[in-house]
Protein backbone atom coordinates (compact mmCIF):
# COMPACT_ATOMS: atom_id res chain seq x y z
CA UNK A 1 0.00 0.00 0.00
CA UNK A 2 1.10 3.69 -1.15
CA UNK A 3 0.85 6.17 2.18
CA UNK A 4 0.56 9.67 2.76
CA UNK A 5 0.90 10.89 6.18
CA UNK A 6 -0.19 14.71 6.05
CA UNK A 7 1.15 15.77 9.56
CA UNK A 8 3.03 19.16 11.81
CA UNK A 9 5.32 17.38 13.71
CA UNK A 10 4.38 20.25 16.54
CA UNK A 11 1.01 18.61 16.62
CA UNK A 12 1.51 15.51 19.07
CA UNK A 13 -0.95 12.81 17.75
CA UNK A 14 1.01 13.68 14.18
CA UNK A 15 4.32 12.86 16.12
CA UNK A 16 2.21 9.55 17.33
CA UNK A 17 2.14 8.43 13.86
CA UNK A 18 5.17 9.89 12.47
CA UNK A 19 7.54 7.37 15.11
CA UNK A 20 4.86 4.64 14.64
CA UNK A 21 5.37 4.67 11.04
CA UNK A 22 8.87 4.50 11.42
CA UNK A 23 9.45 2.02 14.08
CA UNK A 24 7.31 -0.52 12.38
CA UNK A 25 9.06 0.07 9.15
CA UNK A 26 6.21 1.00 6.96
CA UNK A 27 7.04 3.19 4.30
CA UNK A 28 5.61 6.85 3.66
CA UNK A 29 5.63 9.93 2.38
CA UNK A 30 5.48 12.97 4.90
CA UNK A 31 3.44 15.94 3.79
CA UNK A 32 3.68 18.82 5.95
CA UNK A 33 0.82 20.75 6.39
CA UNK A 34 1.85 23.54 8.38
CA UNK A 35 -0.42 24.80 11.06
CA UNK A 36 1.66 28.35 11.97
CA UNK A 37 0.86 29.08 7.83
CA UNK A 38 -2.77 27.45 8.40
CA UNK A 39 -1.96 24.98 5.59
CA UNK A 40 -4.71 23.16 6.93
CA UNK A 41 -7.53 25.57 5.90
CA UNK A 42 -6.44 25.01 2.01
CA UNK A 43 -9.74 24.11 -0.12
CA UNK A 44 -6.50 21.08 -0.85
CA UNK A 45 -6.42 20.49 2.11
CA UNK A 46 -10.22 19.99 2.80
CA UNK A 47 -10.20 17.54 0.42
CA UNK A 48 -7.68 15.45 2.38
CA UNK A 49 -9.43 16.05 5.73
CA UNK A 50 -13.18 18.22 5.82
CA UNK A 51 -12.63 18.57 9.55
CA UNK A 52 -9.07 20.74 8.55
CA UNK A 53 -7.33 18.91 11.33
CA UNK A 54 -3.76 17.07 11.03
CA UNK A 55 -2.92 14.02 10.69
CA UNK A 56 -4.36 12.50 7.84
CA UNK A 57 -3.50 9.91 5.64
CA UNK A 58 -4.07 8.15 2.35
CA UNK A 59 -3.86 5.11 1.15
CA UNK A 60 -3.22 4.07 -2.62
CA UNK A 61 -4.67 7.79 -3.04
CA UNK A 62 -8.17 6.65 -2.98
CA UNK A 63 -8.79 6.18 0.94
CA UNK A 64 -8.56 8.88 3.22
CA UNK A 65 -8.50 8.93 7.24
CA UNK A 66 -8.55 11.20 9.72
CA UNK A 67 -8.31 11.45 13.87
CA UNK A 68 -4.89 9.91 14.77
CA UNK A 69 -6.39 6.55 17.19
CA UNK A 70 -8.60 5.62 14.00
CA UNK A 71 -5.51 6.07 11.99
CA UNK A 72 -2.95 4.30 14.31
CA UNK A 73 -5.62 1.52 14.83
CA UNK A 74 -6.10 0.97 10.96
CA UNK A 75 -2.01 1.03 10.26
CA UNK A 76 -1.34 -1.44 12.68
CA UNK A 77 -3.97 -4.23 11.24
CA UNK A 78 -3.51 -3.35 7.54
CA UNK A 79 0.54 -2.77 7.42
CA UNK A 80 2.09 -6.50 7.75
CA UNK A 81 4.70 -6.87 10.04
CA UNK A 82 3.61 -4.64 13.04
CA UNK A 83 4.31 -6.86 15.89
CA UNK A 84 0.51 -7.75 17.74
CA UNK A 85 1.94 -5.85 21.04
CA UNK A 86 1.02 -2.68 19.13
CA UNK A 87 -3.03 -3.33 19.24
CA UNK A 88 -3.29 -7.24 20.05
CA UNK A 89 -5.33 -9.10 18.51
CA UNK A 90 -6.68 -11.18 21.51
CA UNK A 91 -10.40 -9.63 22.44
CA UNK A 92 -9.54 -8.69 26.03
CA UNK A 93 -6.13 -6.65 25.59
CA UNK A 94 -7.65 -5.20 22.49
CA UNK A 95 -10.13 -3.68 24.13
CA UNK A 96 -8.25 -2.63 27.42
CA UNK A 97 -6.12 -0.52 25.25
CA UNK A 98 -8.95 1.21 23.17
CA UNK A 99 -9.90 2.00 26.55
CA UNK A 100 -7.21 4.09 27.14
CA UNK A 101 -7.10 5.38 23.81
CA UNK A 102 -10.93 6.47 23.95
CA UNK A 103 -10.14 7.76 28.39
CA UNK A 104 -7.43 10.03 26.72
CA UNK A 105 -9.86 11.95 24.34
CA UNK A 106 -11.38 13.60 27.52
CA UNK A 107 -8.28 13.51 29.49
CA UNK A 108 -4.87 14.17 28.87
CA UNK A 109 -5.18 15.12 25.39
CA UNK A 110 -7.99 17.19 26.45
CA UNK A 111 -5.78 18.96 29.38
CA UNK A 112 -2.38 18.84 28.27
CA UNK A 113 -3.53 19.99 24.85
CA UNK A 114 -5.62 23.06 26.28
CA UNK A 115 -3.16 24.04 29.03
CA UNK A 116 0.18 24.31 26.12
CA UNK A 117 -2.23 25.83 23.47
CA UNK A 118 -3.30 28.61 26.03
CA UNK A 119 -0.65 29.34 28.16
CA UNK A 120 1.84 28.58 25.92
CA UNK A 121 1.61 28.49 21.57
CA UNK A 122 -1.43 30.41 21.13
CA UNK A 123 0.82 33.20 19.92
CA UNK A 124 2.26 31.10 17.43
CA UNK A 125 -1.41 30.71 15.84
CA UNK A 126 -2.03 34.73 16.03
CA UNK A 127 -3.94 33.94 19.28
CA UNK A 128 -3.23 35.97 22.72
CA UNK A 129 -2.97 33.45 25.65
CA UNK A 130 -6.21 32.49 27.85
CA UNK A 131 -4.56 32.12 31.43
CA UNK A 132 -8.39 31.13 33.20
CA UNK A 133 -8.54 28.43 30.62
CA UNK A 134 -5.27 27.58 30.87
CA UNK A 135 -5.93 27.90 34.66
CA UNK A 136 -8.98 25.46 33.59
CA UNK A 137 -7.02 22.98 31.53
CA UNK A 138 -4.53 22.17 34.21
CA UNK A 139 -6.78 21.15 37.11
CA UNK A 140 -7.87 18.24 33.82
CA UNK A 141 -4.23 17.44 33.10
CA UNK A 142 -3.36 17.20 37.02
CA UNK A 143 -6.37 14.48 37.45
CA UNK A 144 -5.02 12.58 33.96
CA UNK A 145 -1.64 12.18 35.37
CA UNK A 146 -3.02 10.85 38.95
CA UNK A 147 -4.97 8.36 36.89
CA UNK A 148 -1.90 7.29 35.15
CA UNK A 149 0.17 6.88 37.67
CA UNK A 150 -2.16 5.39 40.18
CA UNK A 151 -4.26 3.37 37.52
CA UNK A 152 -2.65 2.94 34.14
CA UNK A 153 0.52 2.19 35.06
CA UNK A 154 -0.03 0.55 38.47
CA UNK A 155 1.87 -2.99 39.04
CA UNK A 156 5.32 -3.66 37.85
CA UNK A 157 4.97 -3.34 34.14
CA UNK A 158 7.33 -0.73 31.82
CA UNK A 159 3.92 0.33 30.08
CA UNK A 160 0.20 1.27 30.40
CA UNK A 161 -2.24 -2.02 31.45
CA UNK A 162 0.86 -3.54 33.45
CA UNK A 163 2.14 -4.69 29.69
CA UNK A 164 6.49 -5.11 29.17
CA UNK A 165 5.90 -4.18 25.69
CA UNK A 166 4.57 -0.99 24.23
CA UNK A 167 1.06 -0.79 22.66
CA UNK A 168 -0.68 2.30 20.33
CA UNK A 169 -1.95 3.76 23.36
CA UNK A 170 1.51 4.25 25.37
CA UNK A 171 2.35 6.13 21.82
CA UNK A 172 -0.49 8.57 21.64
CA UNK A 173 -0.24 9.56 25.39
CA UNK A 174 3.64 9.97 25.61
CA UNK A 175 3.36 11.90 22.92
CA UNK A 176 0.89 14.31 24.38
CA UNK A 177 3.05 14.34 27.76
CA UNK A 178 5.83 15.36 25.41
CA UNK A 179 3.78 18.18 24.72
CA UNK A 180 4.53 19.60 28.00
CA UNK A 181 8.18 20.51 27.06
CA UNK A 182 6.71 23.10 25.87
CA UNK A 183 5.46 24.31 29.61
CA UNK A 184 7.28 26.40 31.82
CA UNK A 185 10.02 24.26 33.42
CA UNK A 186 8.04 25.28 37.10
CA UNK A 187 4.59 24.48 35.56
CA UNK A 188 6.30 21.13 34.05
CA UNK A 189 8.05 20.43 37.54
CA UNK A 190 4.76 21.06 39.31
CA UNK A 191 2.39 18.65 37.73
CA UNK A 192 4.98 15.83 36.94
CA UNK A 193 7.43 16.01 39.40
CA UNK A 194 5.19 14.09 42.01
CA UNK A 195 4.40 11.38 39.16
CA UNK A 196 7.39 9.10 39.19
CA UNK A 197 5.72 6.12 37.03
CA UNK A 198 5.01 8.43 34.61
CA UNK A 199 8.25 10.21 34.13
CA UNK A 200 9.81 6.37 34.00
CA UNK A 201 7.29 5.57 31.66
CA UNK A 202 7.93 8.61 29.18
CA UNK A 203 11.33 7.22 29.11
CA UNK A 204 10.69 3.56 28.52
CA UNK A 205 8.39 4.44 25.78
CA UNK A 206 11.16 6.69 24.51
CA UNK A 207 13.50 4.69 24.67
CA UNK A 208 11.72 1.53 22.92
CA UNK A 209 11.18 3.87 19.96
CA UNK A 210 14.28 4.99 19.61
CA UNK A 211 16.13 6.41 17.46
CA UNK A 212 12.65 8.01 15.87
CA UNK A 213 11.40 8.90 18.90
CA UNK A 214 14.07 11.43 19.61
CA UNK A 215 14.04 12.58 15.59
CA UNK A 216 10.49 13.50 15.35
CA UNK A 217 10.46 15.11 18.51
CA UNK A 218 13.37 17.32 17.23
CA UNK A 219 10.86 20.37 15.98
CA UNK A 220 9.37 20.30 19.90
CA UNK A 221 12.73 21.16 21.57
CA UNK A 222 13.33 23.70 18.55
CA UNK A 223 9.88 25.11 19.65
CA UNK A 224 10.58 25.28 22.94
CA UNK A 225 14.03 27.19 22.27
CA UNK A 226 11.94 30.12 20.69
CA UNK A 227 9.32 30.11 23.10
CA UNK A 228 11.59 30.89 26.03
CA UNK A 229 13.06 34.22 24.04
CA UNK A 230 9.20 35.32 24.21
CA UNK A 231 7.53 36.60 27.88
CA UNK A 232 5.62 34.16 29.07
CA UNK A 233 2.54 36.25 30.33
CA UNK A 234 0.42 38.71 28.70
CA UNK A 235 -2.56 36.74 28.84
CA UNK A 236 -6.32 37.41 28.16
CA UNK A 237 -9.88 35.93 27.92
CA UNK A 238 -10.84 36.46 24.11
CA UNK A 239 -8.94 33.04 23.11
CA UNK A 240 -11.57 29.91 21.84
CA UNK A 241 -10.50 27.26 20.44
CA UNK A 242 -13.00 25.71 18.00
CA UNK B 1 -20.66 -15.15 28.53
CA UNK B 2 -22.22 -13.76 31.42
CA UNK B 3 -22.31 -9.73 31.74
CA UNK B 4 -23.43 -7.23 33.70
CA UNK B 5 -23.78 -3.45 32.07
CA UNK B 6 -23.40 -0.79 34.89
CA UNK B 7 -25.51 2.22 34.15
CA UNK B 8 -27.98 4.87 34.20
CA UNK B 9 -30.44 5.12 31.51
CA UNK B 10 -29.97 9.05 31.93
CA UNK B 11 -26.27 8.78 30.39
CA UNK B 12 -26.66 8.91 26.93
CA UNK B 13 -23.35 6.08 26.30
CA UNK B 14 -24.92 3.69 28.82
CA UNK B 15 -28.34 3.63 26.69
CA UNK B 16 -26.18 3.06 23.50
CA UNK B 17 -24.74 0.25 24.74
CA UNK B 18 -28.38 -1.25 26.36
CA UNK B 19 -29.95 -0.84 22.97
CA UNK B 20 -26.94 -2.67 21.33
CA UNK B 21 -27.38 -5.60 23.91
CA UNK B 22 -30.80 -5.79 23.55
CA UNK B 23 -31.15 -5.30 19.35
CA UNK B 24 -28.74 -8.28 19.07
CA UNK B 25 -30.16 -10.51 21.64
CA UNK B 26 -27.16 -9.88 23.88
CA UNK B 27 -28.02 -11.37 27.51
CA UNK B 28 -27.23 -8.75 30.34
CA UNK B 29 -28.01 -8.01 33.66
CA UNK B 30 -28.64 -4.42 33.80
CA UNK B 31 -26.98 -3.10 37.00
CA UNK B 32 -28.39 0.64 37.80
CA UNK B 33 -25.92 3.21 38.86
CA UNK B 34 -28.07 5.83 39.94
CA UNK B 35 -26.15 9.08 39.53
CA UNK B 36 -28.34 11.88 41.06
CA UNK B 37 -27.50 9.51 44.19
CA UNK B 38 -23.65 9.86 43.46
CA UNK B 39 -23.42 5.90 43.58
CA UNK B 40 -20.80 6.23 40.81
CA UNK B 41 -18.62 7.49 43.55
CA UNK B 42 -18.99 4.40 45.96
CA UNK B 43 -15.89 2.54 46.99
CA UNK B 44 -18.15 -0.53 45.40
CA UNK B 45 -18.38 1.20 41.98
CA UNK B 46 -14.87 2.18 41.87
CA UNK B 47 -13.95 -1.72 42.01
CA UNK B 48 -15.58 -1.67 38.63
CA UNK B 49 -14.59 1.48 37.31
CA UNK B 50 -12.19 3.35 39.00
CA UNK B 51 -12.94 6.51 37.10
CA UNK B 52 -15.99 6.64 38.69
CA UNK B 53 -18.37 7.40 35.51
CA UNK B 54 -20.86 5.18 33.44
CA UNK B 55 -21.11 2.86 31.52
CA UNK B 56 -18.58 0.39 32.80
CA UNK B 57 -19.00 -3.93 31.97
CA UNK B 58 -18.32 -6.97 33.56
CA UNK B 59 -17.56 -9.95 32.20
CA UNK B 60 -17.71 -13.51 33.66
CA UNK B 61 -17.39 -11.60 37.17
CA UNK B 62 -13.40 -11.04 35.72
CA UNK B 63 -13.03 -8.98 32.84
CA UNK B 64 -13.75 -5.06 33.55
CA UNK B 65 -14.34 -2.41 30.96
CA UNK B 66 -15.36 1.18 30.93
CA UNK B 67 -15.37 3.97 27.88
CA UNK B 68 -18.57 3.21 26.09
CA UNK B 69 -16.96 3.03 22.51
CA UNK B 70 -14.63 0.44 23.66
CA UNK B 71 -17.39 -1.54 25.01
CA UNK B 72 -19.13 -1.05 22.17
CA UNK B 73 -16.83 -2.35 19.51
CA UNK B 74 -15.52 -5.36 22.13
CA UNK B 75 -19.02 -6.41 22.75
CA UNK B 76 -19.80 -6.44 18.67
CA UNK B 77 -16.62 -8.57 18.68
CA UNK B 78 -17.27 -11.12 21.30
CA UNK B 79 -20.30 -12.05 21.01
CA UNK B 80 -21.65 -14.31 18.44
CA UNK B 81 -24.74 -13.12 16.53
CA UNK B 82 -23.68 -9.61 16.25
CA UNK B 83 -24.50 -8.59 12.62
CA UNK B 84 -21.33 -7.44 10.33
CA UNK B 85 -22.90 -4.41 10.15
CA UNK B 86 -22.71 -2.55 13.63
CA UNK B 87 -18.57 -3.06 13.13
CA UNK B 88 -17.82 -4.86 9.65
CA UNK B 89 -14.67 -6.93 9.59
CA UNK B 90 -13.91 -4.88 6.30
CA UNK B 91 -10.53 -2.99 7.76
CA UNK B 92 -11.55 0.14 5.77
CA UNK B 93 -15.62 0.89 6.62
CA UNK B 94 -14.35 -0.46 10.41
CA UNK B 95 -11.51 2.14 9.92
CA UNK B 96 -14.01 4.86 9.12
CA UNK B 97 -16.73 4.02 11.63
CA UNK B 98 -14.12 4.43 14.01
CA UNK B 99 -12.78 7.56 12.97
CA UNK B 100 -16.44 8.56 13.61
CA UNK B 101 -15.98 7.33 16.83
CA UNK B 102 -12.99 9.03 17.72
CA UNK B 103 -14.18 12.29 16.22
CA UNK B 104 -17.38 12.22 18.30
CA UNK B 105 -15.62 12.55 21.44
CA UNK B 106 -14.60 16.30 20.91
CA UNK B 107 -17.60 17.65 19.08
CA UNK B 108 -20.90 15.95 18.96
CA UNK B 109 -20.48 14.57 22.84
CA UNK B 110 -18.50 17.25 24.03
CA UNK B 111 -21.01 20.37 22.70
CA UNK B 112 -23.66 18.35 23.58
CA UNK B 113 -23.08 16.90 26.97
CA UNK B 114 -22.10 20.19 28.62
CA UNK B 115 -24.83 22.19 26.45
CA UNK B 116 -27.77 19.85 28.40
CA UNK B 117 -25.73 19.75 31.59
CA UNK B 118 -24.91 23.24 31.92
CA UNK B 119 -28.26 24.54 30.97
CA UNK B 120 -30.65 21.76 32.34
CA UNK B 121 -29.80 19.48 34.11
CA UNK B 122 -27.07 20.44 36.66
CA UNK B 123 -29.27 21.00 39.32
CA UNK B 124 -30.68 17.49 39.52
CA UNK B 125 -27.43 16.08 40.33
CA UNK B 126 -26.79 19.45 42.96
CA UNK B 127 -24.91 21.68 40.98
CA UNK B 128 -25.97 25.52 39.79
CA UNK B 129 -26.80 25.95 36.05
CA UNK B 130 -23.45 27.57 34.35
CA UNK B 131 -24.72 29.68 31.00
CA UNK B 132 -21.90 31.22 30.37
CA UNK B 133 -20.26 27.50 29.91
CA UNK B 134 -23.91 26.48 28.15
CA UNK B 135 -23.07 29.32 25.50
CA UNK B 136 -19.38 28.20 24.67
CA UNK B 137 -20.88 24.33 24.42
CA UNK B 138 -23.18 25.73 21.85
CA UNK B 139 -21.43 26.80 19.47
CA UNK B 140 -19.41 23.19 19.72
CA UNK B 141 -22.52 21.57 19.12
CA UNK B 142 -24.03 23.80 16.34
CA UNK B 143 -20.44 23.04 14.40
CA UNK B 144 -20.46 19.38 15.45
CA UNK B 145 -24.15 19.03 13.90
CA UNK B 146 -23.55 20.81 10.62
CA UNK B 147 -20.52 18.68 10.30
CA UNK B 148 -22.94 15.42 10.57
CA UNK B 149 -25.28 16.85 8.23
CA UNK B 150 -23.16 17.86 5.45
CA UNK B 151 -19.92 15.47 5.66
CA UNK B 152 -20.81 12.32 7.59
CA UNK B 153 -24.83 11.91 6.22
CA UNK B 154 -23.50 13.06 2.53
CA UNK B 155 -24.58 11.06 0.06
CA UNK B 156 -27.99 9.00 0.03
CA UNK B 157 -27.49 6.35 2.60
CA UNK B 158 -29.80 6.44 5.88
CA UNK B 159 -27.16 6.21 8.21
CA UNK B 160 -23.43 7.58 8.64
CA UNK B 161 -20.77 7.17 5.95
CA UNK B 162 -23.61 6.46 3.33
CA UNK B 163 -24.49 3.07 4.82
CA UNK B 164 -28.03 1.88 4.88
CA UNK B 165 -27.49 -0.12 7.75
CA UNK B 166 -26.41 1.19 11.48
CA UNK B 167 -23.27 1.14 12.72
CA UNK B 168 -21.95 1.03 16.52
CA UNK B 169 -21.35 4.82 15.53
CA UNK B 170 -24.92 5.59 14.56
CA UNK B 171 -26.30 4.23 17.71
CA UNK B 172 -23.46 6.42 20.03
CA UNK B 173 -23.85 9.79 18.07
CA UNK B 174 -27.85 9.32 18.12
CA UNK B 175 -28.02 8.39 21.82
CA UNK B 176 -26.36 11.86 22.58
CA UNK B 177 -28.27 14.09 20.43
CA UNK B 178 -31.04 12.17 21.87
CA UNK B 179 -30.21 13.66 24.90
CA UNK B 180 -31.01 17.38 23.14
CA UNK B 181 -34.79 16.58 24.05
CA UNK B 182 -33.94 17.48 27.42
CA UNK B 183 -33.12 21.13 26.15
CA UNK B 184 -35.76 23.98 26.16
CA UNK B 185 -38.18 23.63 22.90
CA UNK B 186 -36.93 26.40 21.32
CA UNK B 187 -33.12 26.03 22.01
CA UNK B 188 -33.58 22.41 20.51
CA UNK B 189 -35.53 23.59 17.18
CA UNK B 190 -32.24 26.35 16.93
CA UNK B 191 -30.03 23.86 16.62
CA UNK B 192 -32.03 20.56 14.54
CA UNK B 193 -34.35 22.92 13.02
CA UNK B 194 -31.93 23.22 10.06
CA UNK B 195 -30.19 20.22 9.83
CA UNK B 196 -33.14 17.59 8.01
CA UNK B 197 -30.50 15.14 7.34
CA UNK B 198 -29.82 14.85 11.22
CA UNK B 199 -33.44 14.50 12.10
CA UNK B 200 -33.98 11.75 9.63
CA UNK B 201 -30.87 9.59 10.58
CA UNK B 202 -32.34 9.66 14.23
CA UNK B 203 -35.39 8.60 12.97
CA UNK B 204 -34.17 6.01 10.70
CA UNK B 205 -31.62 4.65 14.04
CA UNK B 206 -34.52 5.01 16.00
CA UNK B 207 -36.53 2.76 13.56
CA UNK B 208 -33.49 0.31 13.11
CA UNK B 209 -33.32 -0.73 16.64
CA UNK B 210 -36.94 -0.43 17.97
CA UNK B 211 -38.79 -1.67 20.28
CA UNK B 212 -35.27 -1.17 22.43
CA UNK B 213 -34.81 2.43 21.31
CA UNK B 214 -37.95 3.52 23.10
CA UNK B 215 -37.96 1.34 25.82
CA UNK B 216 -34.68 2.80 27.20
CA UNK B 217 -35.32 6.40 25.82
CA UNK B 218 -38.37 6.27 28.02
CA UNK B 219 -36.63 7.46 31.55
CA UNK B 220 -35.17 10.35 29.02
CA UNK B 221 -38.76 12.09 28.25
CA UNK B 222 -39.96 11.33 32.53
CA UNK B 223 -36.48 13.11 33.32
CA UNK B 224 -38.36 15.89 30.35
CA UNK B 225 -41.26 16.05 32.18
CA UNK B 226 -39.96 17.14 35.82
CA UNK B 227 -37.51 19.51 34.19
CA UNK B 228 -40.49 21.43 32.10
CA UNK B 229 -41.57 22.23 35.71
CA UNK B 230 -38.41 23.46 36.58
CA UNK B 231 -37.76 27.21 36.02
CA UNK B 232 -35.30 27.10 32.88
CA UNK B 233 -32.76 29.92 34.15
CA UNK B 234 -30.90 31.05 37.39
CA UNK B 235 -27.43 30.25 36.01
CA UNK B 236 -24.25 30.71 37.64
CA UNK B 237 -20.50 30.72 36.78
CA UNK B 238 -19.38 28.49 39.41
CA UNK B 239 -20.05 24.98 37.95
CA UNK B 240 -17.83 23.07 37.10
CA UNK B 241 -17.30 19.71 35.42
CA UNK B 242 -14.66 17.61 35.97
Amino acid sequence: MKLKVYADRISQPCRAILVFCKVNGIDFEEVEIDLSQKQNLSPEYKEINPMQQVPAIEVDERFKLFESHSILRFLACAFPGVADHWYPSEQFKRAQISSVLDWHHSNLRHGSGALVYYSRIAPLFGQPLNLKAAAEAEKVLSNSLAKIESFWLKGDGQFLLGSDEPSIADLSLVCEAMQLELLDEKVRERLLGQHVKVQKWIDNTRNATQPYFDEIHGVLFQVKESLMKMPSDGGSDETKIN
